[in-house]
């Protein structure tokens, strides 16, 4: 019943925003409702209904793990993202004896906002690195922070930006972090459930995820800690999670998160050279039917497959674009989403680009989307420009 | 199909732990259902898909907000009880100037370690009430304590306590602590969705809630802010919840969360009832055939109507209770769920009562407990004993 609802609902409307929150798939949904009403044992209760509800945990942690080729005693489950970039933060300042963290301008609020928290309360220093034209990160000016740094580094750099897409050389970052002892904090937000991960092979110390990024539950994420550090929680009380993550477990969240990337890794390689392929056929039709487009970022190398910044010309019409794809029921953000009820514009366009003549409109798919989707839009974006 | 399934399972075993979490209502996952793979548009975006998601937050803030009897701008939603009580004692140690802290040593592990915490790391003064022989807070005490301190203080308090089931005269803390200019954060973890609150005639600071103690989801709680106090968040990141909690919203956890506050506070009158009677019931039988029975805390007091902590005499057969009944599918417990694995024991008991010849037993309730239920246990208990 609620799936046919969902289809027809979903027909009426283009749903180009897959980087701020995905449709949770309906088989991730069927994985977790036995959970609700039924199995609803306390995870952490010694009586074997109990032990069934933390089975079921250890069972998603350990599925997480082999995805993630990490031991399931680096998976920890936290409520999202944000909770785990906050909590890998503050543990390398309190626990590991980081009192310089280099950053970007362009990280997610989560890191950004976090960051700039324990510069001001505990003096903290605090670096960006330079970013290139495109946005990526000068590999040389981060040796060069890490060289002249007289304090234990925490390097947090994302793996992939959510706003115009560019992917992080994390094995370089993380060779160069290993070099100067620095620890690496890597937001894979964008990254987990949509590439390969094998953090075994991955010189990082903490990554994070968040499941309804790959059409997954909300209110969920994973923290991964590398077994070589060890760091107190951020949120304290019971002993869950090994003592790493307090509250009662979201036994449904956690076995949706689970479920959802097993899904997504299974069928990555169709997945992504389908959303890939979609991505340019859009760059493609904006370029030959839009004139004077551009594109924020590395669209065409160094990129995510799911994320298409447009830099519009500007103008009195132009300028409206975001309410006027909105009135024809296409979902589209000028920002992250987080942050897209403020007016100060995205602080992520703001950093690599100070060209104020461009109105920029991120565009981001999922395997949901159609080519028939892409004309459509970009119709009515030649109506609104 | 998935509540029938429900129900069969349900009846082979007896549930007596309805303090360490809660069977879903049906009804609450039905209002939950539309927004997990059909209206998931994220609450922070801009285009009325995402609005209408912040819509339904919204309706959810105002519903809570209600039965509570506080205004919505002074509810915020977090991921449980947990995150609640670690934000309000960490915001009144940075945001409000409190230096010395007033606990107690049966405050659940999310107070406890909290408080302790902030202790070690800042030197925090950090101080202990008195408790009375049934566990009740010393209020002379306390007023002493307050009286004597040089610091501002945070008084960190338990509305009920979730082992033993005492309450808290709130009232009468909550204005010693506006006489000596306190903050006061109260645990109402296990108050909330089981009595009548209303915020705005209880002189409290903070207070918390986790929906998955009254028949609700889990990975969703409240905090109570009160208007008259300003604090910066725990989670930092994104703009959510009024820049008061990063990351992005537990959607239909929310959703949940006031549904199974509507509905727990539709049902109170009748059920508060049942369950004391209930509870009194199996006190009474347990009197009455268990030899040498005795009860933890002030069961026939101040007390919750849902909890009723029993002291067995120790032998080496009681010693094995709790095993014993798991294996006759009865699920009880002997502390808080969440340090059951600890083989400390309970560290409420421990400071309640420092008799080592009592085996304590947790049986707690809930609407869907029955007579028949109550006698079928006494038999298995008294078998074990
Ligand atoms: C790159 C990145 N980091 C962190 C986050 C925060 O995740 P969440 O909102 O699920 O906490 C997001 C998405 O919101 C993101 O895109
Ligand atoms: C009194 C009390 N406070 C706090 C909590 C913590 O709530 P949660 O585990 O949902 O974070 C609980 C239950 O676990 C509790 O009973």
């Amino acid at each position: 019943m609620y799936e046919l609802q969902s289809y027809s609902r979903f027909m009426e409307r283009i749903y180009f925003d897959n980087a701020a929150t995905t449709a949770m798939d309906p088989i991730v949904l069927e994985a977790m409702m036995p959970y609700f009403t039924d199995k609803f044992g306390n995870p952490s209760s010694i009586y074997s209904y109990g032990r069934e509800s933390k089975m079921a945990i250890e069972q998603a942690r350990k599925s997480v793990a082999k995805l993630l080729n990490a031991n399931p005693g680096e998976i920890f489950f936290t409520s999202g993202g944000t909770e785990s970039s906050n909590t890998a933060i503050t543990a390398a300042v309190y626990d590991l004896g980081c009192k310089h963290i280099i950053s970007s301008r362009i990280e997610h609020h989560a890191t950004l906002h976090t960051v700039e928290l324990w510069n001001h309360r505990h003096g903290i220093k605090l670096s960006f690195v330079k970013l290139d034209e495109k946005g990526h990160v000068d590999l040389e000016d981060l040796r060069r922070l890490l060289e002249t740094s007289e304090e234990r580094c925490l390097v947090s750099l994302m793996h992939a930006n959510n706003e115009i897409g560019n992917l992080l050389p994390i094995d370089a970052v993380g060779n160069l972090c290993k070099e100067f002892d620095a620890i690496f904090h890597c937001d894979t937000v964008q990254t987990v459930g949509h590439y390969p991960i094998s953090l075994r092979d991955t010189p990082v110390h903490f990554i994070t995820g968040a499941g309804h990024k790959f059409h997954g539950p909300k209110g969920v994420g994973i923290l991964y800690v590398n077994e070589n550090v060890t760091i107190k929680p951020l949120l304290n009380g019971g002993g869950q999670e090994r003592n790493m993550r307090a509250g009662t477990e979201n036994l449904y969240g956690i076995v949706g998160f689970a479920r959802a990337l097993e899904l997504a890794m299974e069928r990555y390689a169709e997945d992504s050279q389908y959303i890939e392929e979609l991505k340019q056929y859009m760059a493609q039709q904006l370029q030959q039917q839009v004139p004077g487009v551009r594109f924020n970022g590395d669209y065409k190398g160094r990129s995510l497959y799911t994320v298409l910044n447009v830099a519009f010309p500007k103008s009195e019409k132009s300028e409206m674009i975001l309410f006027n794809l909105d009135m024809a029921g296409i979902c589209v953000s000028g920002g992250s989403a987080c942050s897209s009820g403020a007016n100060a514009g995205s602080h992520v366009i703001n950093a690599i680009n100070s060209d104020p003549n461009v109105v920029p409109v991120r565009f981001s798919f999922s395997r949901h989307n159609t080519r028939a989707e892409v004309d459509a839009v970009i119709e009515k974006v030649k109506e609104s420009i």
